[in-house]
């Protein structure tokens, strides 16, 4: 069989990796993929720059849409961004008939319905299994093997930074901002960190699964998202007090009449899988009714763990995959539906800093049983006079948008300082 | 597009799920297929048995080998055992140009490479997910996912029914017949249990994940396998206080001269995801080098999961996949060399019981002592006068035929009574 013929968009850490798997796999891999995989353009901002590698060999582009017109049959794209150069080479390479294989979760997230279409219509594949929790084939057992009986849930820890964050915190007793510091010193997160600690990336991975998993277009409006900045340690402490781990969690649900799409910190059972996933560790819990549920861990970043995905892929181009790439042919993606506010119930977590003065617990209490929300377990603590008190509690299963209407009151309140902090409990 | 004909082998209870999950599956399973799936014949020992499901209104054979002469584009076959009519069903179904998906480890773990073959030969798709926990998709994974880098050790909790007794004799204090009493009564043990307790059924599994790993022949043959019989609450207990839990693993390992497959009880240090699998849970954890590792964890028997792992794999075939089905083509399978037996090394959990006499300590270290093999640490209790005592052991890494010959030598002792036990301690 003839080799596949590959370009290559992309050389930073990811792409390096890709590189300098296909050149190691050699004929093991060749194998595995059923001929030979030939790189025979690679593209990156800088010619120049030494990546510790030598690629004087392989044809040199300095446009990276120029790839679409190469004669590659696969066009890897490892740019990242929505848009750009990434949008522009999907489109370019899906229209010339190329197979295109991406670790780009913002592009897909944007504009997976369209490039799905695009490639279905060229009869090229589309695969991004690197997309999604780096190395974890959590994008090909979504999309071929909880078929039969459907996903009903997906929650995952998808971003390794805020999961190392969280981590430490709790492993040093440091806030968000030493613990933020720390990880940038180390490389666990970008010099600007908002997209992760901001919940973005999540977000975009989030709705990449969801699609997936219910045969919805990739939708980031109809998606609720909050970060991790505004969380304490004191939160992770209580936290540990009530048996629970708080962890961002993007979580995609079929309720009775739409999809719940959330990323959010939650409390995580210590002692269920999602609360023992440790460090810039991603995993992925999938509810399949009764077949299930499946639990998948492993690496979600890194050179290895991104570029064995992206080779996964790859391989699966050359052995001839090329079903939908959300699983559903892209005419037949339905537009995605939300949940009604009202169907989200939970037991919350919720965080008050308050005025140490008399009729401040009555005044909360007051307030969240107009709502209807019933108080299930409470703990006061760190009383020194003048300072400002924390009440914690766990409400009774409510309604979410009654506990944040009630929240919305108290912070109103001259006795409550700052915003309360409220935080699921999310069971099973 | 044609709709898939399908043709079911075996009306048991993963036969019954895949029926009534095809039932029930409709359009949103057609739409995932890319086409319909119909059921076209079925097959079972008997007829008039009430199934909890009216099956009139599909064609019905009686002799099983007969469906490979139907219309059907795929037989699945979930009859069972490693020869009689599965094999002659399978051999009949490929060598006619059908697809082949199967429940049945024993069958490929025995014929697997001579299946593969004739599979290849006939352009028949040949697959198991559901052969290898339950509905975990660690077959496509291994075949699929971890080709970049390549799989250098997989282990796994491959059997629910050893699980469930581990875990309930730890619940309990249960010895092991009460426990496994127990696992008959509530349905996860087999009124024979002995396939699954004495480890067959592990290593059948196994034989098939080390296939997929290594590329190499599944290999029943080189193979040590150890079931759970013989584990006492006393090492489970004893286990605990080291800091770990007794789970029965099948691990095949890449050494530097051969490939180490076993099935055995080995202690998992608790706090490590495999040490976290309870009950009739499966899991496996796949290192990939600087890639992984990777951990699943799912439900690996019962009607759903194992329906869920099959409909997948007819959904593969209705897409169009026919990849090899061991990951590399049947003729480039290797035999599987096995290990160096010096090359298996680590440090091993021994429990003696002995007589509470002068000088059997001192037998034991020194019996030990001249194999080479020292210890790290000691436990010694449960003194009554005239009752044997526990003496248990761990070493520090040794060599296995060390330690076993050291054993045959102290079991020899007329101050030691039965066999001794010995549990290596898994890493990571």
């Amino acid at each position: 069989m003839k080799p596949l013929k590959i370009a290559v968009a992309g050389l930073g850490t990811v792409g390096m990796g890709v590189l300098t798997c296909l050149a190691k796999g050699g004929e093991a891999l060749a194998q595995r993929a059923g001929r030979e995989l030939q790189v025979v353009a690679i593209n990156a901002r800088s010619r120049g720059k030494d990546r510790g590698m030598v690629l004087d060999h392989i044809p040199w582009t300095d446009d990276p849409v120029a790839l679409a017109r190469s004669d590659a049959d696969v066009v890897v794209e490892l740019i990242g961004g929505e848009g750009g150069v990434a949008l522009d080479l999907a489109k370019a390479a899906l229209s010339a008939g190329k197979h295109f294989v991406t670790a780009n979760k913002a592009l897909l997230a944007t504009h997976g319905a369209a490039l799905a279409a695009l490639a279905e219509k060229n009869r090229s594949a589309l695969r991004f299994e690197a997309a999604v929790a780096g190395g974890i084939p959590i994008v090909k057992a979504m999309r071929e093997s909880f078929v039969g009986y459907g996903v009903r849930s997906v929650r995952g820890i998808l971003n390794g930074t805020c999961n190392y964050i969280l981590t430490r915190m709790e492993a040093t007793g440091n806030e968000f901002a030493d613990a933020l510091a720390e990880a940038q010193r180390l490389g666990f997160a970008e010099a600007d960190p908002e997209l992760d600690v901001g919940g973005g990336d999540t977000a975009h991975k989030l709705a990449l699964l969801a699609s997936l998993a219910f045969g919805t277009a990739p939708d980031l409006a109809q998606m609720s998202v909050t970060g991790i900045r505004h969380l304490t340690y004191d939160d992770i402490r209580f936290a540990h007090e009530f048996g629970y781990r708080i962890k961002l969690l993007g979580i995609a649900r079929q309720m009775p009449h739409g999809i719940d799409q959330r990323v959010q910190p939650a409390m995580v059972k210590i002692g269920t899988p999602l609360a023992d996933v440790d460090g810039a560790f991603n995993a992925v819990m999938a509810d399949v009714g009764e077949a299930g549920p499946y639990f998948f861990e492993g690496r979600g970043a890194g050179a290895a763990p991104t570029a064995s995905a992206v080779v996964a892929d790859i391989v699966d181009v050359a052995r001839g995959a090329n079903g939908p790439c959300f699983g559903v042919p892209a005419a037949e993606l339905s537009a995605l539906t939300p949940a009604l506010p009202d169907s989200r119930r939970a037991a919350f977590y919720l965080r008050f800093a308050v005025l140490d003065m008399p009729g401040v617990l009555a005044e909360i209490a007051g307030r969240l049983a107009e709502s209807g929300v019933s108080i299930e377990s409470m703990i006061q603590r760190g009383r020194s006079p003048g300072e400002p008190v924390a009440i914690v509690m766990i409400t009774h299963e409510s309604p979410e948008p009654a506990v944040a209407r009630a929240l919305k009151v108290i912070a109103a309140s001259d006795k409550v300082l700052g915003n309360p902090c409220m935080i699921p409990m999310e069971t099973g």
